[in-house]
C-alpha cells in the first residue's frame, strides 16, 4: 500500500510521514496532494489566533480536550516562527500538549515558516490538507503573531478564533484594525486579569461598527489555565458552523481557500524560478547600487526573460 | 520642473504626492522610482519593532526628536495593518505625533498594507526610496506586530530595533525565537513596570546563545513616555551604524535591499498577472472542490499559460 494510501487508512505514522513530505517539499510532495485531495474537504478547519501573551496554546490544548470529550479526531497545526539559530520550529510551549500527544485521535504539528517570503501559508495549507484525509474531524491552526501572514492563513480557515487579553495597552487599536476584524468568534482570554470586562465592551463596540452582520461575532470570557469558559467557547464556534452550513457562506470559504490552493503553488513554482535567475543578476544589482542601472530595469528584463 | 525634481529639491508638497504615487502605484510609479533612484543611498535606515503595547509609537516620537536635536532630516513611514472596514490605515495613534508633523524637517506616512498577498513591504520599499531622494538623513520604519511580513520589512533595513516590554508572558518564548534574532539593538520600554530586569536578563542570555557577534546587540532600557532612555537608544544605534560602515556589512544589507526591491517588483507584476488570469479559472475551481480535478493540475496549466 502507498503512503498516502496509508494516510487515509489512518496510520499514524504514515500521517507523520506525510506532514513532513509537504512541509519540506521532498521529493513527490505534490504527487501526495494530487493523490488525497478527492478525500478531503470533510474537516472542520478553524484558526485561533491573537496577540503574543493571549495564552493561545493552552487555549487550543482545552479546546482539543472539550472536542476529543466528544469524540471527534483532531488534528492541531501550530505555526511557529523559525529561529535563524535553531534553522527549525521552536517547539516551546507546545511542550504543554505532550497528554494529548498520548492520544491516538489527536495529531498535533508544529510548522515553521522557513523561507523569508511569505512562506507561513504554503506549508500551513499542504498540512491542512493532509490532516483532512486523515479523517481528522476537526483541524486547528493557531498562529502566533497578528501580521499579514497570519491572517493570510485564518483567511483561509472555516472560523476565525480571535483571542484578546485583558490591557494589551495603545496598541489594541492597531490589532483591532488589522486582524481583529477577521474575527468570527471572539475570546478574552486570562479574563481573571484586570481589565477584562474594559476589553469585552470595546470589542463589543467595535462589532457595533457594523450594522448588517449575518453571524454577529459572539464575545466570551475564559480562563484556560483553570478551564473555565471552554464549553462556551466551543458552542460559539459550532453556532458559527452552523451559520456556515446554512448560508452560502461555507462554500464561499471553501472556494477562496482552494483558489488559494492553487494561486500560491503557481507562485511558488515561480518564486523558485525568479530567485534562481537573480543568482545570474548580481553584477547588475551592483551596478543599480551605484547607480548606473535600477532594480526597474533589472525587474523588466526578468519579466522578458521569464514570462510569456 | 518635473514631480521627482520638485522632489529632489526637497519640496515637502512634492515629496506627499510621490509617496501617494508609489504607495497606490498610481500611473507612472515605475518611472518615478526609476529617476529618483541615482539619487537615493544616502540615508540611514531604521527599523524600529516589536510586539503591540510596546509603545513603540512613543518611542519613534521621542527617537525623532532626539534626532531633530542633532538637526537631522527624518522621515518616518509607519506600517499599520489596513482595516478591511474603514479601507484605509488607521492613523490612531500617529496624531501623537502632530507637533512633529509642525516641524518642516520631518515627514511622517502611514501605510497600509493593502493586497491581502504580502502586501508591505513593496509600499514600504518604494516609501524609503522617496524620503531617501527627499534628502532624509534618517528613515525610520516602524510596523506593529511580530509576523513574518513585519520581518521581511526589517530584514531590508541598516539598523533593527527591537522594542520589548517587561511581562509578555508565555508568547514571548515565540517571539524571541521568530524576531528577536534580527534584533540589532534591544530597547525594553515602559522599564518602569515590573519584571524589566528579567525581560533584560532573558534578552541578554538568548543572545549569549551566539557566541561569534561581530556586533552584540546592546539592550538599554527606556521610559518613553518620560523621554528617559532615549539618549542611550540612540547612541546605541549610532554605535551599529559605524560598525556597519566600518564593516562590510553596510554593502551585504544594501545589496540585499536592492534585490529585495526588484525581486518584489518582478514578484508582483508576476502576481497581478495571475491573479487576472485565476478570474478566468472559475469553473475549474469549483470542480476541483467537487473532486474533479485537484489544485495542482489547474496550478500547472496556469505556468504553462503564464511561464516560458
Amino acid at each position: 500500500m502507498e503512503l498516502w494510501q496509508r494516510l487515509i487508512e489512518g496510520d499514524e505514522v504514515a500521517c507523520a510521514r506525510c506532514l513532513t513530505i509537504v512541509e519540506n517539499e521532498r521529493e513527490g510532495y505534490v504527487e501526495l496532494l494530487r493523490n488525497i485531495h478527492p478525500y478531503t474537504g470533510n474537516a472542520v478547519i478553524i484558526g485561533i489566533t491573537g496577540p503574543p501573551g493571549a495564552g493561545k496554546s493552552t487555549l487550543v490544548d482545552k479546546v482539543v480536550k472539550e472536542l476529543r470529550n466528544e469524540d471527534h479526531k483532531v488534528g492541531v497545526i501550530a505555526v511557529d516562527p523559525t529561529s535563524p539559530f535553531t534553522r527549525g520550529a521552536i517547539l516551546g510551549d507546545r511542550i504543554r500538549m505532550s497528554d494529548l500527544n498520548l492520544d491516538p485521535k489527536v495529531f498535533i504539528r508544529s510548522m515553521g515558516t522557513r523561507g523569508s517570503l511569505g512562506g507561513i501559508s504554503k506549508g500551513t495549507q499542504a498540512g491542512i490538507k493532509v490532516l483532512d484525509a486523515y479523517g481528522c474531524d476537526y483541524i486547528i491552526v493557531e498562529t502566533v503573531g497578528v501580521g499579514q501572514s497570519e491572517i493570510d492563513v485564518v483567511k483561509t480557515v472555516d472560523t476565525v478564533v480571535m483571542v484578546m487579553v485583558p490591557g494589551l495597552g495603545d496598541d489594541i487599536q492597531a490589532i483591532k484594525a488589522g486582524v481583529m476584524e477577521i474575527g468570527d468568534v471572539f475570546v478574552i482570554n486570562k479574563a481573571d486579569n484586570d481589565g477584562a470586562r474594559k476589553t469585552k465592551i470595546e470589542i463589543e463596540m467595535m462589532l457595533d461598527f457594523k450594522k448588517d452582520w449575518e453571524f454577529r461575532p459572539p464575545v466570551s470570557m475564559s480562563i484556560a489555565s483553570e478551564n473555565k469558559g471552554i464549553d462556551t467557547l466551543v458552542q460559539n464556534i459550532k453556532a458559527h458552523t452552523k451559520y456556515l452550513n446554512e448560508s452560502d457562506r461555507l462554500k464561499d470559504r471553501r472556494y477562496h481557500r482552494e483558489a488559494m490552493q492553487v494561486y500560491q503553488f503557481v507562485e511558488h513554482h515561480f518564486d523558485n524560478t525568479l530567485e534562481k535567475a537573480m543568482d545570474q543578476k548580481e553584477e547588475e544589482i551592483n551596478h543599480s547600487l551605484e547607480g548606473k542601472t535600477d532594480p526597474y530595469t533589472i525587474g523588466f528584463a526578468l519579466i522578458d526573460q521569464l514570462m510569456k
